[in-house]
Formats: structure tokens, sequence, C-alpha cells
């Protein structure tokens, strides 16, 4: 039976660090909202399901429902071999991917500081101040972070975790997908001091079927609406 | 063996929730940052673990170091009998545990919009308009999701899961806790509407273990330094 993703039809999101890792598995899958009445659908969940999730995205296997984007993934990591299999090492990872949810949610609140409620416009002065704390101080910080993880894994500086792939290097690879979309400056200079998050980023674009999925329709573009947004004044 | 918790010692802020798990549990643990020399031993494992924590809280449990408030409950509620046993429930009560995460990131927020390199002082203007969102959007919009859980808990709306406490429980008391002490006017407004959060807040605070805790010297007392701060201004 294929997985149900729900999640915004329009942008990456939050939806994006699931889809890449569901690609990556070569999992079925169907994003629900996309289809016809899928949208619906979602806001009905959201409404009605006994677990409700707050927000999505959120996965549905069987009757299992599973909202918060690192949730899912630790679900779907153990499923599929995108995870460490002794505890420790499963727990480490799911430890990175919750810091990369923080770095995910600081990387939005710089285009909306004040609050999701109303527009960049109308927060505008208070995005920019905000957004040259994340570029001088918090993007340098979170990927000298990975850089270490990768530099200290005994297995070697290829993986954040283990010899081999897991959710938490797709993750990462979209979290510099996304800081170079919206921030090609300050994430230019940031990657010079982090080569080894560099590379893996660029490895994993070459995985066969990552490559095939960015390539394909499955794959939104980045846009003015989702996390990641290219605002020129937010990357002076 | 003890625990080791280590967190900043002179605030609640995410230490608390780990905290209020392991008195629940009656665990030995030790406080290590309040400890002689334990805060720099703190900064130690920060700079030279293997696999280092982006930040405290963390917990050293023998050879295992996890880092991330929520992913120390997920390994603490198995443990101690604070989470159900069945997977779909335990991964259920950890959602609930990360979107209550984004919430107290949310209440951090709204006295450091900008970042949290620069003081409370240099960012008011900014402060005020995302505290106004949050009491007027967020902190309802997340009560009342807190207060759906309860209601649909098909085992009765005392617990947020099942028919006993599990450790979100214990945090939400201690978002209530928080809210009521940042912005007592906001959440007592907000919690009129949520009487079963209201409710279960009580509960939580009766408990023979949380009582015991919350009068001893072992509470830190809320402050100014914390996540939950009270400035009059942000709570209009």
């Amino acid at each position: 039976m294929s997985y149900e993703l729900y999640y915004w039809p329009s942008i990456q999101g939050r939806g994006e660090f699931v889809r890449l890792a569901l690609e990556e598995a070569g999992a079925a899958y169907v994003d629900v909202a996309r289809e016809p009445e899928g949208l619906a659908a979602m806001m009905r969940m959201i409404d009605d399901a006994e677990r409700p999730p707050f927000a999505p995205p959120f996965l549905k296997d069987g009757e299992t429902i599973i909202g918060q984007s690192a949730a899912i993934l630790l679900y779907l990591g153990a499923r599929h071999g995108l995870a460490p299999k002794d505890p420790a090492g499963g727990l480490w990872t799911h430890q990175i991917q919750l810091t990369i949810a923080d770095v995910v949610a600081e990387a939005h609140d710089t285009h909306h500081p004040v609050g999701v409620g109303l527009t960049y416009e109308d927060q505008m002065s208070e995005a920019l101040r905000r957004a040259r704390e994340f570029r001088d101080s918090r993007i340098p910080k979170f990927l000298n972070w990975f850089e270490t993880i990768l530099a200290r894994n005994p297995a070697g500086d290829g993986h954040l975790v283990g010899r081999s792939l897991t959710y938490v290097d797709l993750s990462l690879f979209q979290v510099v997908e996304g800081l170079a979309y919206a921030f090609p400056r300050a994430a230019r200079r940031a990657l010079k001091d982090t080569p080894r998050v560099a590379a893996l980023h660029a490895a994993v674009a070459r995985r066969p079927r990552i490559e095939a999925y960015l390539g394909s329709l499955r794959r939104i573009p980045f846009n003015q609406e989702g996390i990641f947004r290219h605002y020129p004044e937010l990357d002076a």
C-alpha cells in the first residue's frame, strides 16, 4: 500500500524533507494535496482526526497518522534503511534532524519575524534585522556544527552518521539547497568554511534517485511562498 | 547509575521539561551545571564530544549522550513508564512534544524576535509586534489544539495520551506555567476557552513528586533570563 503524504501543494517547505526520504527509498507514495480534491481531504483530516496533526506535513501509513517532519523521518528511516539500526545511532540521527528543524524554523522567521498572520511586506523592517543576524551568526553556527559532525564521524566524513546514507544527509542537502536559494551570498561565504558540508550536498545531488527526482515535475521549484524565499535585500 | 543532565544552571528553560520527567519518574540524576565546575564540564562536552549536542539541554546515560529536549523525553519516556508502550502511541506522544517544542520556541522569540545575539532592549519594538501576534493568535491556536487532543482522547480527557500520565502531560503543565508567568493576562483569557488544559495543569501540580519538586530548591524560579519572561509591555 502507498504512503499518503499530506502537505501544501505549491511549496517545498517542510514537506520536502519527507519527499526526499520517500524518493531516495523508492517508496510508493501519493502527494495527496497535489491530487484533485486532495487539499480538501488534507484539511478534513486536520479537522477530524482522533489524533489531529497541528499542521502539515503529515504522513498516513494505513491507520497511522504521523505529524511533524522529524517524527515522520524517524518513522520512515527505520523502515527504509535510512537510519542506523542501533538505538543510540537512531537517536543521534533524530537529534541531528531536530536541529535541522530548528535551522529551518529560523530560516522561515527571517521573512516572518513578527508572525505568520502578516505578509512579508508588513514586517520587512523587522525582517532586515533578523536576516542580518541569521546570515552573520546563525548560518555559520549551524553549518559549522554539521561540519564538525562530519569531521568527527569515525566512519568517515562522507556522511553525518555511519558509513552510509541516512535521512539527515538528505535533509542537510535540502537545507543547503534552501540557503543557497534564499541567501546565495551568505551561503557561499559559509560553505567556503564548511567544505565537508558542501561535498555532502554535491554527493546527494548525484544520487540517481535524487537526481531523477530533482529533474522531475514532482520537485516543486523554490518560490516566494515557501520556507526558503529569495528577497535580495535579506542577503546583503 | 545516575543520569547526568546538562543545562544552564540559572534558568528553567528547555531543561525544565527534562527535569520534570526525571522528577516524576523518581529517577536519580545530577543537574551537572549546578554543581561546582559543572558549567565548565558542560562546555567541554559541547566542544569535544564525538557526537556534540548543538546546545543544552543534553542528557548523559552511561556512554550515551542525547541532545534536544524532545529526543531526551522520547528516551526517558520509554524507560520510565512515561509513554505508551505501543509504537504508534509512542510516536503520537513524541509528535505532541515536538509541537510543544514549537510553542516554546515561539514564546522565546516574543522577547528575541531579531536574534539571540542581541538584548531584549535592543529589539523591543520588534518584540512588541511579535508578542501581540503570539498573544492574539498563537497562544489560542496552540492551547486549542491541546484542548482538542484532550477532548478526543478515547481514554478520557484527563490526559493527552491514554489513561495515565505521560511526559507530554508534564510538558503541557510547564507550558501553561510559563505562559501564565510571562503573559498572565493573555494566558488567563486563553485558558478560559480551554478548561481541559487548565484542569490538566492543576492535576499535574498536585502530583506528589511534582508538588515536592516545585516546593524544593531544585526548582529554579522563573526569571528574566529564561524562555518565559515577564515583560508587562508584552502582555498588554
